[in-house]
């Protein structure tokens, strides 16, 4: 097993050493005094990085998906109805989920590669007179597609439509890497993961409820144990968990709340941004598409790159793992074998990121494209030279 | 944050240094073949622990509660009927979700203290002649009052009742510590958790399901999602997980398996037994009782030990942890006040142990309490000097 | 192999975690500026331990034997007189590399058991008066029989004589866990190391210089390269090494002396004298004795113990790491056989070092010594628990 | 402090997490049986890296200047004649080394770029009728200059001439990375350290002693203790050392050795220069040359390579550093700001390699030469595209 490379998945992340070590910790008594001063920072930082000040954060040893579940059970009914656009794989797993949970999802079908059609969103709810919407699921980034929403566009949907439906927001890859606004946007429940803006291993599920959404709670009829926020808040106020805490994720997790508020949000924004700038150039130094349909939809955290029609884009990922030791990302769903991902969250410089585009150009001449080799490094090189990393700039 | 002094909670336990390197990993891609060599040792590993040639075994990104809910919601329906003792609080805590959820449990209120009433089981499942009931819990080891129970007499009641109900086992406190025979005992879901015999930090629910639980899938109507086995199923056929695995903790549970299978099960097993031996002596030596009522329920990975009437138990433990640094459990729900626990399993030695033993002497005195210091330490010495370490007289 | 039992060696201690993640690093440049933010720390951070504004740290990728060295060749030529006092095992080894690097070394045979001689010492300067004595030894601890000696005596000795000899001290076992003046005992060369009190690997030889040390350099003809103070300090003053350095170790020594310091040198001494009151009263309670004469002698970080006459002491250590996994240092030279140490410094608690002397005691029952199991532990204990540990108190 | 980013300095190298999570070791007794089971196979492990059935192998908490000076201490007196080609860095300060150690030293000054002068070594043996030389003193692979020499060459001229004289070989940069021929050159003293081809962090001195040298010892009359082999071999027969070993190091070699050996040492060599070569591609497509004089001297470990007149190459160094966190190598000596140099030993991938190269790109571009940005990266990814990794082919 090699660890030499860094990994270019749309998370997992690379780990900052300072991060393995946070999480890598003897055991403790997590219902000790000690607990709580690694749980309640943790919860706090959270909440400031999801530039909230009244969110109430509920961290579950679990993943995103966990999280998507602790937002429906907590809050719905059997029945109730749900609107959903889908516009790519992870949207369509939400909404499976919501199916599954005995719930009524009204789907706004939407081209993979698309951003969420927040005028659609609001014709919708305005028409549903009764209000029997009851929440509203936005993905703000579709790691499939490479594609963020514009999650502001579908709060002033609800709120041209006068609807009271909750607003559930998929932030999995987007928390702590591009702009999220828990309280502009009057989002009711939030949800991320670990490994992802977090930089940690997965094993968290970490959601923001809003006063509205611990509202919904009390008459929530889903089933639910693991995933109660009532249980989790009343271990919360007694310095535990109802059940043993993952203790060292949630170290981990403190210690990266701190790391990315000392950096500054907007500075860590700004830096996933430019790297994914580089990223892009080289995409069009290659001369080909991103999945995204437009630059406003672009995300910051993850590419997925169209290859040529005929082309089978997974055996990029393929030939890449196998023979050069690199882990990119493969298309899903709709567009399996049409893209290959390049991550680029989280823990990554410039030099990784050049070693990243190096390879996939590798990968691609090798496998047949009329790719020049070097072509896509010098794009991105050019752009990270003329744009350096702020932080190195004042180092210097 | 002092990390120096072993923790005798009854888990998560001390974590074994070669435990916390394997957890400590670097990310990979989960979709990788890399992954696969990790993830289907380590459910060969689990089977093999379980003492099983056929069960299914799924790792969640969870805990015990989370592999509780597995059980419940893949198998059952609203409404349907379950059958089990309340003897402590994590059997109380099962029959709490089972209600959560929808289910009908008849409960057989049984002391705190005894083990599971294997007659009255075997009364009631005779007695209903319709097979209204679809499962029987059963908690293998009470780890509120240390408390083991008898499964095989269990089985014996389902079986000389002629019921067709699923035996579900919660070993969350007892698998990789004490004898577990998943096939013997015609189990049919097993439940444990990564922070008890496997020596791991919590953060995975470890589930085994027999081939007449995975077909009573097929009609379950529970909702689920997250605990999905049939997701999980199929993910694994692809050398992948539904969502994001814990690859670090499954790391860890594939090199935990190897060495608890490497040790021998039954050398495992009589180590616990050795270690516990001597943490009785200790409460012999004291003048004080255990909670557990009769040396056939005794408890190899853990001892609730009673205080004195009018001495809050719970005291001890506070005092150990303030005073001390070392961690032991407090009593819960009915003995709460009324016991302290000294968790004993895992990485443990004699004298890890015996530092625990001392520790609450210290307490017990400074707290008033008519105990002479070094007494239960002799006691435990006495009886492990005379009965050395199988492992390392061969080692001499 | 298993490292879950505390060590009782008089060094390398116990190392606290985050000691061990300091070390635990990743390749820096060591010829970058960065390294100049770990290495200039370290050096002031020593230099405070030794209580010196003006001594002049090196540090070398050694270990305290490459620290003796690194005093003898920088400062002293061939031929050059020395005194010394032999009363152990390490007192003899500093003079037998004297010896062997062609120096005249005066010897003062002492019993070993015995601390310094300082009115021998100062009747020998005082004889000496043409100064041909050019360096006089001091061994602060005598690892090898638990022996603390009075160096400001020593000092008093060579003011009382009017002799400007140079006073070296050997603090390998003493330094950062029993109090050391560097400069109001005008020492002119400390030796340390890593792995005592700053409880660190080993790899690391640590000197503090005065500037009457650093004069005696400019005419000191011994042979030297790999441990000349010039080329090191040369190497300072450009934030690197003349060759390259153990980073790792430095940022681990750096974060040894924030602990320390942050802790307060004095309470680290209070706490070293506690931990070993409470092994000494155990020794008490087993009715042995020290091999240190009398109690101003008793050294802080480690206790030798006499064993009956016809009794071999190292049976006792050989049993207790085959039998019980537990380290303890043997007698050494002139007391080998006669004596077992049990070392008691850097990281250890009450807990941890009552589980060292119940280790001990079972291995003295073991072996047929006349010793009543929870003897000397229900002695440590009444001492601990009456004289509680400052640190936790404030905690609670 | 930023540890994302891989090294490209010519050692220390970057770190495999094996060899990390090896060093990184709990205290154990370095005086019981334990330590024997690291260190003896660690010293079997060196002495197959070296080629040899027959040297003795000692390891000293040290460096490789610690290697330098335990074989002239050992094997010589003051006043013996050494002779010594100086083409480098290194090899002049073994030379400086020797001075100071009173010894008498023949010195062949060659130019910086050029191998060693192996028939000037003949003509100088040959008139070395009465066999004044002791010692000839031989840099396998200067380390400043990016240059190896041809050893056998330089044994084949000690046979040509009769000369009885010792071969040291100082392969502090070529040992585990180069190949190596203790026995096929009848080396007498070889000299490596941890960080370089073991991948370890620096902290060890590990030399090989043919019973030539042996012999020598015995004669040799320069002081020495901590480097003594003597007190170093007898402690080895006592699983021991004369002083405190550094153990993690120890262990973490064991392991080194164990990868390089389960890889197969041919196969660590053609690693290494497909390695290289594309750095030379890189180098070539920039349109610059290399400090080395011609292919035959190419280094496999490190590229020196010379930048225009009139340009600082030590700016690139600098500016890598501080605008893009990367570490090269400067210039040393003679070549100082004429070259700068990319290490490309012991942990590297084409992946992280094409980082560097893509790094100096930057660095040359952003400081003004005229250097096409990608193209050195194009010259590497098709050599490597061509010429792909064994080990990742057949894993497959």
């Amino acid at each position: 097993m090699s660890f030499q490379n860094p990994v270019f998945i749309p998370g997992p992340t690379n780990i900052p050493e300072a991060l393995r070590k946070a999480c890598d910790m003897p055991t403790i008594d997590h219902r000790s005094p000690l607990f709580g001063q690694i749980l309640h920072p943790a919860r706090r930082g959270v909440r400031q990085v999801l530039k909230s000040d009244t969110a109430k954060v509920f961290i579950f040893p679990s993943t995103g998906t966990g999280g998507w579940e602790t937002a429906l059970t907590n809050c719905l009914s059997a029945g109730d109805k749900v609107l959903a656009a889908r516009n790519g794989m992870f949207s369509h797993r939400w909404i499976d989920m919501c199916q599954r949970h005995g719930l009524d999802v009204q789907i706004v079908e939407t081209p993979w590669g698309d951003g969420l059609p927040a005028d659609r969103y609001e014709e919708i709810l305005t028409a549903d007179t009764s209000h029997q919407i009851k929440v509203v699921l936005a993905t703000h980034n579709e790691t499939a597609t490479g594609v963020k929403s514009d999650i502001a566009a579908v709060r002033k949907a609800l709120d041209a439509a006068g609807h009271p439906a909750l607003l559930f927001v998929d932030g999995v890859s987007s928390i702590g890497s591009m702009d999220f606004r828990f309280d502009d946007w009057s989002v009711d429940v939030a949800v991320a993961g670990s490994q992802k803006g977090f930089m940690l291993p997965a094993g968290l599920a970490i959601v923001g409820f809003s006063a509205k959404a611990m509202e919904a709670t009390k008459t929530a009829a889903l089933p639910r144990t693991f995933f109660d926020v009532h249980d989790m808040a009343k271990g919360y106020d007694n310095n535990a968990y109802p059940y043993t805490p993952a203790v060292g994720l949630l170290n981990g997790l403190n210690e990266a709340c701190t790391m990315l508020l000392a950096e500054g949000l907007e500075n860590v924004f700004a830096r996933h941004t430019r790297i994914a700038t580089g990223v892009r150039a080289a995409v069009d130094a290659w001369g080909l598409n991103l999945c995204a349909a437009s630059p406003d939809v672009y995300s910051d955290t993850v590419s997925a790159i169209c290859t040529p029609d005929g082309f089978n884009a997974t055996d990029i990922v393929t030939h890449a793992a196998e023979t050069y030791g690199v882990a990119f990302g493969v298309g899903l769903g709709e567009v399996a074998g049409k893209v290959f991902r390049i991550g680029h969250l989280g823990s990554l410089t410039d030099v990784m990121t050049l070693s990243g585009i190096a390879t996939a150009e590798m990968c691609m001449v090798d496998l047949g494209l009329d790719i020049k080799l070097g072509s896509g490094v010098a794009a991105a090189q050019e752009f990270y030279r003329l744009n350096p990393a702020a932080r190195l700039q004042n180092a210097a």
